[in-house]
């Protein structure tokens, strides 16, 4: 086990780095808190992004680019706003560095700049300084921007994916003529994310509203996706905003109406970020390493030719050639794994470490019996598959493992879900994880009290939640809301 | 002429921002120096992101991602590469803001960062650091890592497209086991860099060496794509470089070789920016506006019904299905103009400003003959074309303006390219434009004098050059190099 990574059940925060690592998923940079996505990591995440990109663009979406700096003054318009970010702005103050005495190189202090630029920590502001120009009337509307970036908020403490000074995500940010139609587009998005998350990721989720205490700053309403880890802990995976008229006023973008009349623009944003990539491999990962779902592994199916020599290899590299011509027509992504001086037992662990959903082992007995040798990844079954019938079989079986895998984190986090209505019993489950669905009687005391005994927050108050009869868990006062109570990423 | 653009030959410099406004590619960001690419732009760079990323991706290459910031001390590690970059960085000292009195927001002194970090201008220092970290042995190599990203040179003179603070880019950053092979992949890309360039965006360019004046900073040799664009200047449109052991030597990047030797890592890196939608404006645009190349447009073909009433345009939907279903079938971008209070006149100019290759009209008349009208962006034809035979003939005729705007532009640079041997010649000719191709002694005074006397500066050292009785068009000596010779954006 000298390879292999530290149990989950030992130490859940060593083993998700471990993984991360040992997968060659990322690494971290030279400047505390960076991350580099190292290319295995990267692709995960480029199949993410196509998966909404696609989605975004079927439902009228376009992309853009703003700028990455953003005035230090544009951040205080909106009040909320600068109250959420500005404790943790990169600031670029100069401009310029010159030679040192030493041959290194220092700060050239006459190039400071007369205004300080912000790094974006999300792009509100500066989208919105823009769309003051672009929007005139009710012909630009709806305008429904999207944006893929790099967005900075300072972090000391790393987690790769969670938690890192810059992340990758996309950011839609969109302008509408009334309040009804944002309100529609904020829970299209939410619709969307959850579709990917639960269809592409393989990763069910809850949604519903933010309580105030955890709303995006400068929101109306925060919509999110919820997920449960394997330690049972939740995952903030998505937010969507109703932004209501906050940054219209902030910006002072009117447009004239049908009536001739001006009005404030009602806005939305919404995001997710690479932090679905940390979610991905704490939803589906084990002691053995990744899991990927076949929809975004990089390598769908890995063929390991069992061999000695170089002409062993030529063999088994004929004999497959109707099974890969058949995958590559149907769109599977595979790769055959020929390095020589590996040998089979190194390379199963490494693809189990980097959680290919199919490992095809193919040796001299499989050639006299035309057949193939067929492992997954999700069970650890192991089956021979004729030769003929194989590409039909692994593309069932994708399917069977994708779906699978979801039915595996369903199951986990239902098994993990606990109606209370107890503090004390609350108190206790908590202590050993877990999300707690209970009534909620709306006050942030009592949300704020929980929170500073338990660590838990309230991670969504429940579309479908059902209050007849149900009482805050804390207060034993009628229930507003049903929500779920967790620790929480 | 209210609604235009200023005329080329009145004013270029106009004539550009006045085509890149009025298309809607870009505009200008609220802090000094930055870009906003708006969707219309940011569809065209996507097109031509595509089209590099799938090239690199079949030549063995795989994307990743490297971290915004860079410690400060890491860009003096190679000597000429914090030459050239150190007076155009922007630098984080703070990590926070904090309310100021006037309820607006200050930089927090407390945050000062006990290093400052540079935001990247470019990634080999990043990159060469993970590299060490990464290579151990030849079994390593070749590393052949690519990224999309953002990058920042503080510039105060921003021109749109060609020269921002922050720009978007790809930058390919290579190792291998020996020059040899290091050598071939500058070539290769330069191959891809040309191919693309010349295929997709309808550009050509000319291929070959930088001199050491305008060499990469950190570069043993740096390889080039050079265009002209519609006012006779050069723009460089894509650079290759050729690494040596530079940044192997100043990360100390070492590998094991097959004979358990140790050796220094050879290096590459290569890119191509947004600077390519601007080469693309200046090369193709003319009074009207764009002029796009079909690989590129984000609709190749625009459907505007002639109508006055909804009905109207019901009729001219239902009797456009065959086409727009065919269209569809062959992966052809269309869109149907069906703004009923704009007039057909009003959407011709803005399609035509917006380069769409084709525009095609349907009105009753052309419902009688069962035509559609067919106006080509890049020769102003128009003609009427049966309806059975559209989908077919507009395919056909896409390929043709394809090849016709390189053919165009291939022309217009072989027209303003001249064999010059005489210096007086030089000076009078490189005044009203155009490349000079002559001789150079290869004496870097001779082609400062020349930059001093002019402004030009040797664009390339041709691949294919010949010297057998070419002298410098400067000294008169035996020319080492046949070269280009322009003024450069």
């Amino acid at each position: 086990m000298s390879k292999g990574v530290t149990p989950k059940s030992e130490d859940y925060a060593r083993w998700y780095t471990d993984v991360i690592t040992k997968a060659e998923m990322a690494d971290y940079g030279p400047v505390k808190g960076t991350m580099v996505i190292r290319p295995y990591g990267f692709s995960v995440w480029d199949s993410i992004k196509d998966a909404f990109d696609s989605r975004f663009k079927e439902t009228g979406h376009v992309n853009a680019y703003f700028p990455l700096f953003i005035p230090k003054s544009f951040l205080s318009k909106e009040a909320d706003h600068v109250e959420g970010f500005a404790k943790e702005c990169a600031v670029v103050t100069h401009s310029r560095l010159k030679s040192a005495a030493d041959g290194g190189v220092v700060v050239d202090p006459e190039s400071k700049l007369e205004e300080e630029v912000i790094v974006r920590p999300t792009s509100e502001t500066v989208i919105w300084s823009m769309y003051k120009k672009w929007i005139n009337s009710y012909r630009d509307l709806p305008l429904l921007i999207n944006q893929w970036a790099n967005v900075v908020r300072w972090e000391m403490r790393t987690r790769l994916f969670l938690r890192t000074s810059e992340f990758l995500w996309q950011e839609g940010h969109t302008a509408h003529a009334s309040e009804k139609e944002a309100v529609d587009e904020t829970l299209k998005i939410l619709d969307i994310y959850k579709e990917v998350a639960e269809s592409v990721l393989a990763i069910p989720v809850l949604t519903g509203l933010k309580s105030e205490a955890e709303r995006f700053a400068g929101a109306v309403d925060t919509y999110c996706i919820e997920a449960m880890m394997g330690d049972k802990r939740a995952l903030q995976a998505g937010t969507s905003h109703y932004l209501g008229q906050n940054f219209a006023k902030a910006f002072d973008v009117k447009f004239q109406n049908e009536n001739n009349r001006e009005e404030l623009v009602y806005a939305t944003s919404w995001g997710v970020s690479t932090r679905l990539v940390g979610a991905l491999i704490m939803v589906h990962g084990d002691d053995k390493g990744l899991r990927l779902p076949p929809q975004v592994a990089p390598n769908q199916v890995v063929i390991i030719p069992i061999i000695k020599t170089e002409e062993d290899l030529k063999t088994i590299e004929d004999y497959v050639i109707p099974f890969t011509t058949a995958l590559k027509n149907s769109g599977i992504r595979f790769q055959i794994d020929s390095r020589l001086k590996m040998s089979p037992g190194f390379k199963f662990n490494e693809w189990e470490m980097k959680g290919v959903p199919i490992r095809v082992e193919v040796g001299p007995r499989d050639m006299e019996n035309k057949t193939l040798f067929c492992a997954r990844r999700d069970t650890g079954e192991k089956q021979p598959i004729a030769l003929d019938d194989a590409p039909k079989k692994i593309e069932t079986m994708l399917e069977e493992i994708q779906s699978n895998m979801f039915n595996q984190a369903l199951q986990f986090r239902e098994k993990n879900t606990f109606n209370i209505n107890d503090y004390d019993a609350f108190k206790t489950q908590i202590a050993s994880g877990g999300f707690i669905r209970c009534g909620w009687d709306g006050d942030p005391a009592s949300e704020a009290q929980i929170k500073n005994d338990t660590k838990a927050t309230i991670r969504c108050i429940l579309a479908d939640g059902k209050t007849k009869n149900l009482t805050c868990v804390y207060s034993g006062k009628p229930a507003k809301h049903e929500v779920i109570y967790a620790k929480a990423y």
